[in-house]
Parts: structure tokens; C-alpha cells; sequence
């Protein structure tokens, strides 16, 4: 289609599959795991198009969404992956993993800025000017409108050329170490705040 | 000898090891390891008595502290461990693990308190009250004095005890894997203070 994206309800269709590594965004009723239910999971392979998956609320049943959540062989690149991973976690009862995530790579490398919003890395690595203007919309009317739908597959879609930059400054850096092993604890993180932690920083003095 | 301590000059006595694991704590010239130099390293297996390392400055050669120190199979317990890996790394050239931490133990069970300072925590779940007043002398003097001494000593005389009431609480509250996963971040946390990123939490938003 033209469209860079298709929208799926209930569950990834059968003859979607990913391999190696998919982007993935979350849409939500608001900040909060614990109140604010998961609306919509945004699934991209890098290829300009975007799967949206709109669970049923009623019962969270996606049997492939979570099968690919938590396949150790495919890799999960989120921007600000800390609270994805605990609306994914919360709703769909997951544990994702292996997990990438753009804004703590951006953190470890883009030392000249404090902006590590997905809209100013996204100007920056790769002069693409996201809009921002739904994201704080309904997610969880029973039908989106093609704004809120084309809004959430550009969240996705430029994850792995995004990756790609931030992988090679953080090798330019030394810094790759840094960004595996707090990928690596991002499981926790949001569990952490899944269990009432949000606002402590668990390694502050 | 009737004092809880033993002074070492440069490294451990060959004729001093430790099995399974040993309380560990730091002397330095202040709170920034990148300007605050290793002054003293303070060890106890728990049995009420302290080996006090104090290395020289000038080489900081000291092969059996830093073969302990890097034994995988010993555990190294600390409070605020964040500190001590990286003063430790710095100065002595070693990645400290496996490592265990009273203080981010605390924080993850006593969510009843903000008060997760060693005497805070000696004092509540040992009823033994720890005196601070030396913590802030000049530990770099080639001589220190009895008090110093007995003041290093006394902060990993309980470090055991506390580890095993901490313990208890964490499995008591089903939070031990969340103080295992964090224990394995530290060496990652202290390496990004040397590197300079001591003000950044790497997993805010
Ligand atoms: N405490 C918080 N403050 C701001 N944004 C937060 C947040 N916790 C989670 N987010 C989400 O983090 C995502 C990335 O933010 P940013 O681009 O500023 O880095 C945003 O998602 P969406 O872009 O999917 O709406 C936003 O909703
Ligand atoms: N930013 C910081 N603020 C206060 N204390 C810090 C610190 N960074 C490291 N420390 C050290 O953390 C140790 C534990 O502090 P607390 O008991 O308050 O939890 C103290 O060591 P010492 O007790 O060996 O002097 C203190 O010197």
C-alpha cells in the first residue's frame, strides 16, 4: 500500500515475522504503567513500514505480539525503552528481551547536548523533523484517526537508522560497554517502577 | 591482640585470606575519585576483627588485595559500593566482583525510611551504634591515628550481620532479584562516575 503502515487488531497477522531485529513503540492512555493502559504496539523491521497492533483491552490476547516480545533471538530497539518495556510487561504479562534502547545510547555519546528527545536525535543523525502533534491524543478510542495511526508508525520507523549512527559513535567513544550493560539492566528498571520505584534512583547515595 | 584491627602496611599478609566472602570499605581524601586518592582498604570475614591495607601511594602495588579483590568466587560486600568499585578500579587497576551492597539492599526493603546511611541501618537492624567522627580526617597521613584506625575497622566489622538481616527482608518482600540485578550494575555504574557521567542517571527520562 501506500500507506507506511497497516493496522492490525488483536494480534500480529500469521505472515508477519521478523528477524534479527524489530522497533518497536508503545501507545498508552498516559505516563502511568500502573493506571494508564496499553492502546497500541507499533512494530517496524527498518524497511519504511510500520505494523500496528491494536490489542483487545478486554483481554490482552496476542499470542505472536508476545511470542516476538520475548524471542532471545530478536533484538527490541525502543527509544526510551524503560517505559515500554513496563507497558508491555504489565499488559501483556512479558518479559522483553534482548533490548536496545536509543535514548541511552544517545545519552552515552551525544555529550554535547542535554536534548536526547526522539524528535531531536531523529533532526539530528538523520535530518528527518518528526512531528510530535498527536502524541498526546486518545489512544484508546476504539478507532484511531489516520493522523494518531501515521503519528505512531513514524515513531518506529527510523529506530534502526537511528541505531546504526548511535552504534558507531558509541564504538568511536569506547562506549559500547556502557550501553550493553545498562541495556541489560532495563528489565529491571521497569520493574523497578512497575513496583512503586519510578522516582528512586536505586544507585544515588 | 585485643584490638578489633591489624594494620597492614602496602598489601595482605600472604598468611591472610578470606573464603566465601569479606566486608570490604574505603578510606580516601575525599568523595571524588577522579582527584581523591586510596588511602586505606579496610577487609573483615565477619569473625569481629578488621585487616586494615593501607597501600603505597606511590605504586599502589599490592597483588594480593587485587587478586581477592578480582576472585570470582568470593564475595565482596559493601556498603555503597558505587564508591568503592570505582575508587578501587582507579587506584588499584581492578574490576571488584561479585559485589554486594548494604545500602541499595536497604533502599530496596526498608521502603518504611529514608534513612539508609550505615549507622542508620547498624543501628536499626543490629542495635550497635556506629561513631562517625572520624569520617572526615586526613586519611592520607602517613601515620593514622588509633582512633582513625578503630573507626576504619568498625565499618566492616558489621557488614555480614547486616547482610543477612537485609537478605532475609529482601526474601521476605520478593525483592532479591531486583538487589541481585543491581549488585551486577554496579562495576558499570562506578566505571561511568570515572568516565564522568556521576551527575547522570543513565535511565531517566
Ligand atoms: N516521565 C516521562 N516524561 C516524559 N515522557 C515520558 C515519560 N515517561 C515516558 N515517556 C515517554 O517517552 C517517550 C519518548 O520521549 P522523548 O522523545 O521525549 O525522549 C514518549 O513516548 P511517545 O513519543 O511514544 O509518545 C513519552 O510518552
Ligand atoms: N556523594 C556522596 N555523599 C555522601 N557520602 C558519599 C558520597 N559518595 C560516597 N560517599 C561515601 O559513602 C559512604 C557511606 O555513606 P552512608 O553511611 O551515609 O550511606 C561514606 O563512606 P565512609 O563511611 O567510609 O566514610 C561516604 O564517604
Amino acid at each position: 500500500s501506500a500507506q507506511p503502515f497497516t493496522l492490525h487488531k488483536g494480534d500480529l497477522p500469521a505472515d508477519v515475522s521478523f528477524t534479527g531485529s524489530v522497533a518497536i513503540d508503545t501507545e498508552t492512555l498516559g505516563l502511568d504503567p500502573n493506571r494508564d493502559r496499553l492502546c497500541l504496539v507499533q512494530l517496524s523491521s527498518g524497511d519504511g513500514h510500520a505494523h500496528l497492533v491494536q490489542p483487545d483491552p478486554k483481554t490482552y490476547d496476542a499470542p505472536r505480539l508476545k511470542g516476538l516480545l520475548a524471542d532471545p533471538a530478536i533484538l527490541k530497539i525502543f527509544h526510551f525503552a524503560r517505559f515500554d518495556l513496563a507497558v508491555l510487561e504489565k499488559y501483556l504479562g512479558v518479559k522483553v528481551a534482548p533490548v536496545y534502547c536509543t535514548k541511552i545510547a544517545s545519552k552515552l555519546v551525544r555529550t554535547y547536548t542535554d536534548r536526547h528527545g526522539l524528535k531531536d536525535i531523529t533532526s539530528e543523525l538523520l535530518g528527518v523533523d518528526l512531528s510530535k502533534q498527536q502524541q498526546s491524543s486518545d489512544w484508546g478510542a476504539a478507532t484511531l484517526t489516520q493522523q494518531q495511526l501515521a503519528y505512531a508508525a513514524s515513531d518506529v520507523l527510523h529506530l534502526h537508522a537511528l541505531k546504526a549512527k548511535l552504534d558507531a559513535m558509541l564504538e568511536r567513544e569506547g562506549r559500547t560497554a556502557f550501553a550493553d550493560a545498562a541495556f541489560a539492566f532495563l528489565g529491571t528498571r521497569a520493574r523497578l517502577d512497575l513496583a512503586g520505584f519510578g522516582e528512586v534512583d536505586i544507585f544515588a547515595h
